[in-house]
């Protein structure tokens, strides 16, 4: 069973694995530096459907479906399926996954919601109460821009910091089949608000989070940066970015050399005009679900930390004046380790 | 470790514990028949906040801290919370749980998330990857009216079908003290959507899931009716509760005798003029953790199957023409486990 490592870390013995993955993206995203590694685009951004909410959910269906057709396995196989994202009542993930018959399990945790369903499914399956699950999230920028800020068709101005909102969805069928890579730890986060109202300056509402999740798994774990491949921040972009490098380096904590944002992967900053950086549940959940889970599971990297924030405010609380609460939880993933154990 | 028992069900092995409960409420549900067992109560809708959803979160932390206070123990004793409540981006649980510095899993399952977080809860500390958890949820007439249906000002017209939503909190500490109550058993539903379009009409919309949870549990535990003191529905009210009752006549259960709706439960209906029943997140949860926590405590009662639904639908979804998606997860309570174990 898991061991509790410190008092936030989750250290895995039985190495829940990654058993599938699949990505799906929009136009936009598949014209970024990403583009060859997604398992699928949708060029209409309403795929079909008759609005962006109805699209999302399609978004989200596929990504399960094409990740349980990866992991060879079948809806009725997996023992619950751990969904959420941005939307008010999370309908992208009730409504796209209703069909499924799988045990459902909602969960809120903003732009986080990657790690969230992934740890959670990663501890069921440790913990051997679940067989399979399945993780996933997705976001839609038409979706998200009239929900957060304005109606697209106002034409409202993007401030210098704002994000631009992801179109896409990801999903991990967890397993405990011993392949690569595996989940060897996972540290969830606490609430961390500095006190920050901008809601287009998210990623700085978010770096405190990171940095302190981070922390905690660093001391936890006994490590630092230089025990690491890669470590992947979920959606700071650029501004939350240089924030979350500062706040740990005052720590004394130099992560600058293998860290890298979702955010500035997954579009050409400049050319594709998205400002500080791509954003949203489906920001994170594309760029784990492609690029790198395919290099951990070719052993190109071999240990990453996955660390997805979360900005926990709705326009509501924004419109009363309230700050934004940031969260981050992170994964552990490893390739290699059940042939490493194997052998010793 | 827990058992998996059928397809659906977990059956307990080490008997997560109710170490410490708390319920808070609004003056209305301070006036209905359970007004003796709430554990505190807000006479002042807004306790002293300048909106109602920040009340809310304050209703929410207040939970918590008593049930901590209850249990006798300190936010850093809790390895997880589990909160989530109806407003969008759920705001109650994360603007009033960010001060706690508890390691935090925002959940959404509408008016089932007292019975889903209570459900992760257990899980983790059975798993031993938790040593106590907090479940909590909250839910608030004003808050939720005015984004669900109408501003209160506008003052329309509630159709004989509608529920009101509770005002108020309720939170569980789950630990591995081997104290009574203990939760014995756990099943998570499935979606169930029969096509019911009407958003005054949540009841009918929810009683398929909890008439599949219920047969599911009674499928894989291979018990009835008759194994039970109560059977206690949330909030499916009285045109739900008429529906959960023919759906499973149809299928040859009869569960009447036995089956109580918190939804029934909190108000004098016709002298509160509720309509068909109360509603909300709050509203299982602080008749679960008030009345009936209280006499699994005291054995007055000993095996009660608690069932929480939520409609996971949202105005959108309603007003873009869906159908309002059903779920609904089961908790097995028992008292006196632990003591009986002990004579074996």
């Amino acid at each position: 069973m898991a061991k509790r490592i410190g008092r936030y870390t989750l250290q895995m013995e039985h190495m829940p694995s990654v058993q599938g993955f699949a990505s799906i993206c929009g136009k936009k995203e598949s014209e970024g530096p990403l583009g060859q590694y997604f398992s699928k685009v949708f060029s209409d951004d309403l795929v079909g459907e008759d609005t962006w909410e109805k699209a999302e959910s399609k978004f989200q269906s596929e990504a399960v479906d094409l990740a349980l057709e990866k992991a060879n396995v079948e809806a009725s196989d997996i023992d619950f399926i751990f969904a959420g994202d941005l939307l008010n009542q999370c309908i992208s993930s009730t409504f796209g996954l209703r069909n499924l018959g799988i045990p459902f399990i909602g969960q809120y945790g903003a732009c986080s919601t990657m790690a969230q369903t992934l740890a959670l499914s990663s501890m069921m399956v440790e913990s051997g109460m679940a067989n399979r699950c399945v993780a996933v999230t997705s976001s839609h920028f038409c979706s998200a821009e009239r929900q957060f800020r304005f109606p697209l068709e106002y034409g409202g101005q993007r401030t210098p910091t704002a994000q631009w909102t992801v179109t896409g969805s990801g999903a991990i069928v967890v397993g405990n089949t011993g392949e690569s890579p595996c989940i060897s730890a996972v540290t969830i986060g606490k609430i961390a608000d500095l006190g920050i109202k901008d809601p287009n300056n998210m990623g700085a509402a978010m770096a405190p989070a990171a940095a302190e999740t981070i922390t905690s798994f660093f001391k936890d774990t006994n490590t630092n940066a230089s025990n690491y491949d890669l470590i992947l921040t979920g959606d700071l972009g650029y501004v939350g970015s240089e924030l979350l490098n500062e706040l740990l380096q005052r720590d004394g904590i130099d992560i600058s050399s293998i860290h890298k944002d979702c955010g500035l992967m997954v579009y050409n900053l400049k050319e594709q005009d998205v400002h500080a950086g791509g954003s949203g549940c489906g920001c994170s959940a594309i760029v784990l679900c492609s690029v790198i889970l395919t290099k951990l599971k070719n052993a190109e990297l071999n240990n990453v930390l996955f660390v997805a924030t979360g900005a926990l405010m709705s326009p509501t609380s924004s419109q009363q004046g309230e700050s934004i609460p940031g969260i981050a939880h992170l994964i552990h993933l490893q390739s290699n380790v059940s042939q490493n154990s194997a052998e010793s």
